[in-house]
């Protein structure tokens, strides 16, 4: 514990980076790549201040629920960065950052917690059933990502149609995730809760972890803008395409509070909670904040927008699923799965970054 | 089961359809949507008729051999109305309507049975090694379909070639079906027996259930061919494409016996016969109905037929296949798992209403 | 064992064809399709040599450690098959033979020892966590497969960018088999040993069993040379594409040893060997010698090497993963799987068969 606590120590250090970019911009005029780094760096104890309070709301409710709120509250992240992207018409970083979010927490996140998990405990068991419905709604995402993009390749329809086509989409998929709430947390929530329940809280109570979390996501709210404000420039300093910034980097901000709990809790030795953060996260911004961005993109924003993706983010995203629907079937997991997962995390990353603008 | 009977009463009504289509045609000599509407709806009684005479037929010879009878005859429908649309020339509507019954026997027959069914019991359980034989038979169907798709929009060969090509995928189709068949009924059939084995027959006779059988198939042999000479004006007419109406409205009405007995029998909590039930019928339909379509189109109609389906029929085919073998992998359903199963029905059928004709 | 024998001797029969092979080039000087018939069949039971060589190894070192020395001597064939073809320039004959031996091993090899094995033995179980790992690796590598190919497919990009991301892909590729076999033969090598490890030797020791093992690789080493010289004009001879000889041919020859040992281990009910070696040596194939080819194109043959299959050889391995995974997820084989297994691999043989030159 001692060596994660030093960690939170060094992420707190991270916050001095707030003022810095308020600094730069309104105090020194800066734009671009600077304030997109110092931005970025900024919100990642933010995120991480976000999970932090969430885990210990979670305390209170038990590993089920607690896994939902860390994966609902490590999204408002999430949801906030793509919110002003959508609002500055930077829709192809919006799904850029949707794609790099479902991949990240599968493929980085749960990969890294499987991993170091794996170093201490030979064989981590975790509920099958319950990761097994995460992984599949999130097939049943892939499913919703594919018939707009076959449509759009091989059918030669107008866009007012493929957009119709994709609200329908993301009405469905909302509709699903509702459903899945009432099952995991109504009719099957002796599912999520049992197993690797928390020790009891650390003496802080729950007021005080909403107010931690409120404070943080506004501070959030208000890098996010910049970051996004700043990420065509950035992409252009750095020699990287738009996509490839929203794929990976943004993504990485995005999902720093769920990378350091998954971890922690891979290392604790408690999967359960650890396949639900990360599993979860990854289904809630298929299910939830990409259909909720669809229907925002009609009151925000220059443009409506529609689920579209690239052929290679919908192969991304359907490869990384079914990589992870395998090795969470067992309800097992070991260090090589890790390994695997960080592998074909680094081999999209490649392709992301090859990728012409 | 009161209820059910009241059901059937109801159903029973449809019948004065029969009458109805034959007086419309042939002494007011209506065409175009008002026969197809008609015939369709009359199909839909008999078709639960010849499902509810297999049934009793089923009850004599216990649940492996019971679902096997149920899904032939069930799909003996399919064969009647596939047959007289490939003697018609309509192959775009043959092969909409084998799309739709596949999809349609997992996807909203099974989804259907394991939400209803899921509603009265949590967890409902079924024999794995007979739900996988059928779901991998399924993907081995899929691997038929992509090969000549694939090939089809890859090489630049002569149709010629993709005729030899599908006739040789149909024969080894057909050769393992056949081979299935010795698996399922000789050699491992303590597999498909045991379980849930009927109650005694309700006094009816296996003779007075054939009688049934072979009446009722022979009306819906007459109701199909109206029904097949009226479905390109009635996709006019509706403002639907051909194929839409093949893939959901030509197979909701061939697959109404499956649906009303699987959904029964998940009611019921006999969910090994439900599952063999949807997923035989879907593996019967692709392994050998398709397959028996290739080889009638040299007999019957204008031209051969190839196994060339069009790109978004094959994924929206593996997508179905996909999903459901990662459903029934675990020998067990809930009724999230059924909402799951709809949602993607919902969202292809979605895609195949908005595909330009 | 007897009947086992006894092929063998008929195997070693075919040892006649190397000085025949040798005499029909140099003293007749005889080029084409007799060399390339010659030689492949001079070349089976050389690989068979390799294999039963192999085997006594592995009979010393117990389950785990004798599958991959099986798998690893198997694959030493293909590699010099594939090294020759390199340098005489035909990379597509060795991209093809990559395919065909991938698919060959999981498909023919373990589909006839599925069969035949299951044929004896009603059902025949094996460690599912080992096959798990297997397949899982391999659905990795269709990850490093897909990449290219889509890029290839989708990105207008310099083929030196190609060739930049199929090094990089190579390298991750290479990376997690070298860890995998952390995994299989350090930290979780119980997972692999146990079991049904071998009877005692038979009396021969590792010293001869090494040296004809290291003396049938330099004759197959002499044969490949000259099948490879005249792998044009045997599939102009054939009427065949140099890719159905890749696929098929080819790799059939250079697979013989894996054939006959995993026949030979699923007829004896050891099934643990016999998916180590079929998964572990397609496997080895995709994460081992594949990446190599890579690096070698740099050193050998007139140009380097990129990992851009076609369509259909991606979606044949693909496909042929896909159903594997399913079949081997379970632990448990019987024979109507090996039928299965093999339908598709007779379906893809034809799907090559007919593709254009």
């Amino acid at each position: 514990m001692a060596r994660w606590f030093r960690l939170e120590n060094a992420l707190a250090l991270l916050l001095v980076f707030v003022p810095i970019t308020i600094a730069l911009k309104f105090v020194f005029g800066v734009v671009g790549t600077p304030i997109f780094v110092c931005a970025g760096i900024a919100i990642i104890p933010l995120a991480g201040y976000m999970g932090r309070a969430t885990e210990r709301l979670a305390e209170h409710v038990g590993a089920g629920l607690g896994g939902l709120l860390n994966a609902t509250f490590g999204n408002a992240a999430e949801l906030i960065i793509a919110g002003f992207a959508l609002q500055a018409g930077l829709q192809g970083v919006v799904k850029a950052s949707l794609t790099g979010s479902i991949i990240g927490n599968i493929l980085l996140v749960f990969g890294m917690g499987a991993l170091l998990g794996g170093i201490r405990h030979p064989v981590q068991r975790f509920n099958r059933t319950a990761a097994t419905l995460g992984t599949t709604l999130l097939v049943l995402s892939v499913i919703g990502l594919v018939i707009p993009a076959i449509f759009h390749a091989v059918a030669e329809v107008s866009p007012g149609t493929e957009f119709t086509l994709s609200r329908n989409i993301a009405i469905v998929l909302m509709a699903t995730y509702v459903l899945s709430l009432v099952f995991s947390l109504r009719t099957h929530s002796h599912l999520y809760l049992g197993g690797d329940s928390e020790a009891p809280a650390d003496g802080s109570s729950a007021k005080a972890a909403l107010i931690l979390l409120v404070a943080s996501a506004a501070v959030v709210g208000l890098m996010s803008e910049m970051l996004v404000g700043s990420v065509e420039a950035a992409a252009e300093d750095l020699g990287m395409s738009e996509v490839f910034v929203g794929v990976i980097l943004v993504a990485l901000v995005g999902n720093a509070a769920e990378h350091s709990t998954v971890v922690l809790m891979a290392i604790k030795n408690k999967m359960d909670l650890a396949v639900n953060i990360a599993i979860g996260s990854s289904m809630q911004i298929a299910l939830f904040v990409a259909p909720l961005l669809v229907f925002l993109s009609y009151f925000v924003g220059p443009a409506p927008m529609d689920l579209v993706f690239t052929p290679f983010e919908v192969v991304a995203v359907g490869l990384s699923v079914g990589i992870m629907t395998l090795i969470s079937l067992d309800g097992e997991s070991h260090w090589m799965e890790g390994v695997q997962l960080l592998a074909v995390y680094v081999m999209l990353a490649m392709g992301f970054w090859f990728l012409p603008a």
